[in-house]
């Protein structure tokens, strides 16, 4: 797609490690959690989740600068038992209170099932990211959270209520990598609407609702409008329960309570994760499941393929390798996610991408 | 919807569970067993779920008296932990080894996580059903099951390799009733498209594959294909993933080793299911929880409406709402369905219905 390639701009992989690196630590974040705020943004752009990669690295910078995310939070565990504990993320990056979280979820799940609630944190990136941590230990990890911004209406509804709620699932494997569904509720993600609207192109039908909620195929109505759930009331179900998941065990913010990750720069967004760490060893021997799992692997992939499908990928599968082909041959950024990147570093005075 | 009427018969809930309970009797299962396969089925029906419900005891019978079904398993414990368990359900009902697999989850979950794997297991209903108990003991239920027929392709592939597996999450509530998602991972349940074979009408484009991989609207092509996943490459993750945790962690079928429940009268199904328990007050005084659940439920249910639209329901609502009134009026039956009762009776030498 030669539009594409026009559209991006081709970067190094440590080039924008550095690059980011720098923008958190000069808002004040401790070395360690910058690097994996880092590591967090760019691993997305790898993976090909451009929609939680380098792309936030604005709102992340603004909302730090005006003080409505902490660059050094003040963590606390409310309250603990032997498998479980709810983590207070004192308003710190969501990537900051996430790996605090999914450490303290691997250390009480070696060998029982433990989860992690988690209140006052912010936007966590990919969520992938971090039942992806799981497998590394042995351990299945399964995620939810919150999304940063109310645009889904409750089915039949008209009102921005619900976000667009991810979960992800980690399942560790034998030789062969593990497998990794990261997805959210949605049929397309807001920024395709964003694209289109920018473009002049309509949406297809069946993505999103006007403010009436009504459909539409104009993105600039879609833009007052609604996400529409992936098949209908099944979208909605699932992001109403992620939601309450993410936000019941903690107190963290939830419906009306949730406010704007772009538009409100005042108010903490209190976002709620729920982690859990189920260790493969307290139900099967360790060498028969990864035999299992590296069997199952192998026969979908080699499965009779439709006319014209080049292979069949398993969940994580195609993130994975474009994370190794981009590592080798750099990272593609639209030409607008580099012009916000070098705003900041003009805005921050440090050397620009 | 006249034609809906006509095509159906009401029946009272007592006289289907005499009626059912009777037929499992008959056919060797233990009192109380018999009780919960029929309270599973007839709740099926009661909540509109009719592809779980009663047209689902012919084959029930017919496995049973194959002796592809225990009547009177011999389940035991594989291995086991505080807040863990391996169960073999000794190819039981799956009804029976899923009432024993979540009494062992609550009485291990009750004031920690707790997960309860199954092996040796059979279909078990409708899976909400099983996740519904956990709300009664505070407790927020998760649940997992293999399909018990393969008819799902790999995204990209012209094989069947995957079930249409589904998920379940119960969350309790305070004064309100429990938010229950209860979904499989297809874009349409593969009976709506027998039914469109009857009638000789084109199904929806978006529903199935013919056996090479393409798009079809003919209804006998898709019953030779496949079923296609909701929302694309995300339904194939999830039920992927489903999968995986419903069979890896307990030695069950899957994929390939999947056999069929209709077609295959000689081989147990070894169908595997994962039940989870997080008990709310390990998280969260219950009071605030229930106060904050009942809060989300109602802010829900009273936003703004989308022209036309009656009302708005909570995942579960609709089903719990049906349950009410078809207790008090009756449970509407396919004549189809309630010939295959007939029919069973008739083979059974028991009484008709």
């Amino acid at each position: 797609m030669a539009s594409q390639r026009e559209a991006t701009v081709l970067l190094p992989e440590t080039a924008l490690t550095d690059f980011c690196r720098c923008v958190f630590s000069q808002l004040g974040l401790p070395k360690d959690d910058a690097a994996v705020v880092a590591d967090s943004l760019i691993d997305a752009d790898l993976c090909g989740i451009a929609s939680h990669g380098l792309v936030r690295l604005p709102i992340y910078v603004e909302r730090l600068k005006a003080g409505v995310v902490a660059a050094r939070p003040e963590m606390h565990i409310v309250r603990e038992s032997a498998a479980t504990a709810v983590l207070d993320g004192g308003n710190g990056m969501g990537q900051v209170v996430s790996r605090r979280a999914m450490e303290i979820a691997l250390e009480k799940g070696r060998d029982q099932p433990a989860f992690i609630s988690v209140r006052a944190s912010n936007h966590n990136g990919a969520l992938g990211y971090w039942a992806a941590q799981a497998p590394v230990h042995d351990c299945i990890g399964i995620a939810f959270t919150i999304g940063g911004i109310n645009h889904m209406a409750p089915w039949g509804g008209a009102e921005a209520m619900l976000g667009n709620n991810p979960f992800a699932i980690a399942l560790p494997a034998g030789e062969e990598a593990p497998v990794i569904l990261d997805m959210a509720c949605s049929v397309a993600a807001r920024g395709k609407v964003n694209v289109a609207a920018d473009r002049g192109e309509a949406i297809p039908e069946g993505w999103c609702l006007d403010s009436d909620g009504l459909p539409t195929t104009d993105p600039l109505a879609a833009l007052q409008g609604f996400v529409l759930p992936l098949a209908g009331h099944k979208g909605y179900a699932m992001t109403v329960a992620f939601g309450l998941l993410s936000s019941m065990l903690s107190g963290a913010a939830f419906g009306t309570e949730v406010t704007h990750l772009y538009d409100d720069l005042k108010n903490p967004q209190n976002v709620g994760h729920l982690f859990g760490v189920l260790p493969v060893t307290a139900f099967e021997d360790l060498a028969i499941y990864r035999r299992r799992m590296d069997k199952a692997i192998t026969e979908i992939r080699g499965v009779r393929r439709a006319p014209g499908v080049a292979g069949i990928t398993l969940p994580g599968e195609r993130e994975r390798l474009l994370r190794t082909e981009r590592r080798q041959n750099g990272v593609p950024l639209a030409r607008g996610t580099v012009a916000g990147l070098r705003q900041v570093a003009a805005e921050l005075g440090i050397e620009t991408l």
